[in-house]
């Protein structure tokens, strides 16, 4: 549903930044429309899951979906809409918030290895060890030299788990400042929604310009062909589950999982059994 | 118990060989005898003790001790001599054996990570992600490629292990081949000792030169400042053990952990108590 020079458009180059405030939030990327996309999201969800279950026979590699962005970007959303449709056997949606106590107590990187994708699994992480050189370089929990280190270590951890049989994919949910502001004023001021509001939300509102800052640079640092980013326009939600579920289904085709042929025994079994 | 120049002398430099062929695992070291020895091991067990509690009392690093080495080289002895003195509450042993099937459906060192000590505490492997790079290599598990490529991950890995707190040490227990076969026999003639042997050591004692080979490359590709190797000569079990306790109490007086200041508020609440 989608061309493959607009995905390109997307998708950071190992060694380039984003340069996010180029890129429009609202971009529709000449998909049709929300209804019609809908429609070709379900249709995507088929063929997913039609590899996902290769994937899963194959039982030797893996996918991990990392979806990052500020509040109201729709990382929630993206989940419901193009994982929902998959067979969650298969899934393992992992959400890192701030961390705990015994988190704390061990290295950044501990809590997201202890959660990466088993072989034959699709992994989603709901933000990730991004946090770590993001919201914490924002709120000044760790000064620029490790942050610096850590970028570094970020790449060689990825680097180790795409030499290990996982396929990577990251998402920058590009949300504008001023749907975001629509987002959090319903949130505020609808009911159902209010749930979802925290306080907190408007503190890193009013440091967008740092996260944005972060990210840029972030992204740039660990871009990379086994563990590219995409920078996903947000502001539409329909376009964010078009964008997200065509990267989920071309990943699964590039990876051609194979269903194991059949041990030859089962001829004679079959044949016990009619026996 | 051991002066520098001898320690020196066991570290392996970063970017050296150790040249294990060259090293006499039945080197006494000067050091006085057996039963002396267990004194001032008891000795050091004492105030790696007093340190072990101020780095608990810090609660901000860790130390991780890897003990690598051939069968009946000791990993299991050692941990019981030098670590049985401390306060167990602050000590973790985690010991890697052959990998279950959850464990194999993940990246090698998921594994390793999730049991790296927390902040406070002395984490010790008995065996670890080297096995990894040695015995997968050796039994053919894992072709020359990958293991180069896990060395890079494992160099990776360490560091940021020791950037975000955790001081290493890693001891290669030397034991030498005829000090082995004396050791394997007892296990096999012994009803005390039967236990412990498994026909698998005997299938790894046919491959010495090809195990010998594998540490060699691994520990000069993985000795660094942050993480040192150091060959510890372990045909006489108490040169052994007395090599690992003054590694372990040195390792603490460098780290040099501080007991947090009190609280000023507590000079009031003994006023209160006093009331």
């Amino acid at each position: 549903m989608l061309a493959d020079h607009v995905l390109d458009g997307l998708r950071v180059a190992p060694g380039k930044a984003p340069r996010l405030a180029r890129r429009n939030p609202g971009d529709t990327l000449g998909l049709p429309g929300k209804e019609e996309v809908a429609e070709l999201i379900r249709d995507h969800a088929e063929r997913t899951s039609a590899l996902q279950q290769r994937l899963w026979a194959e039982r030797s590699r893996s996918v991990l979906l990392v979806l990052q962005g500020m509040d109201t970007s729709g990382k929630d959303g993206t989940i419901k809409h193009v994982l929902g449709g998959l067979n969650p056997s298969a899934v393992r949606i992992a959400a890192f918030s701030a961390p705990t106590a015994p988190e704390l107590a061990q290295d950044y990187l501990w809590r997201v290895h202890a959660r990466c994708p088993a072989r034959g699994h699709v992994g989603v992480f709901n933000r990730s060890h991004y946090e770590d050189v993001v919201t914490v370089r924002v709120l000044g929990l760790a000064d620029e030299d490790r942050v610096a280190r850590r970028l570094e270590h970020i790449r060689a951890f990825e680097r180790m788990l795409a030499d290990e049989g996982t396929v990577i994919v990251k998402c920058f949910l590009h949300i504008g400042r001023d749907e975001q502001r629509e987002r959090l004023l319903e949130r505020i001021t609808d009911p159902d929604k209010a749930w979802k509001f925290d306080a907190a939300d408007l503190a890193a509102r009013a440091r967008w310009d740092d996260y944005m800052l972060a990210y840029e640079q972030a992204i740039e640092a660990t871009t990379a062909d086994h563990a590219p980013w995409y920078v996903v326009p947000a502001d539409r939600k329909w376009v964010r589950n078009a964008v997200v579920a065509e990267l989920l289904l071309r990943t699964l085709q590039r990876m051609d999982p194979q269903t194991p042929p059949p041990a030859p025994e089962l001829a004679s079994l079959a044949d016990l059994l009619r026996a």
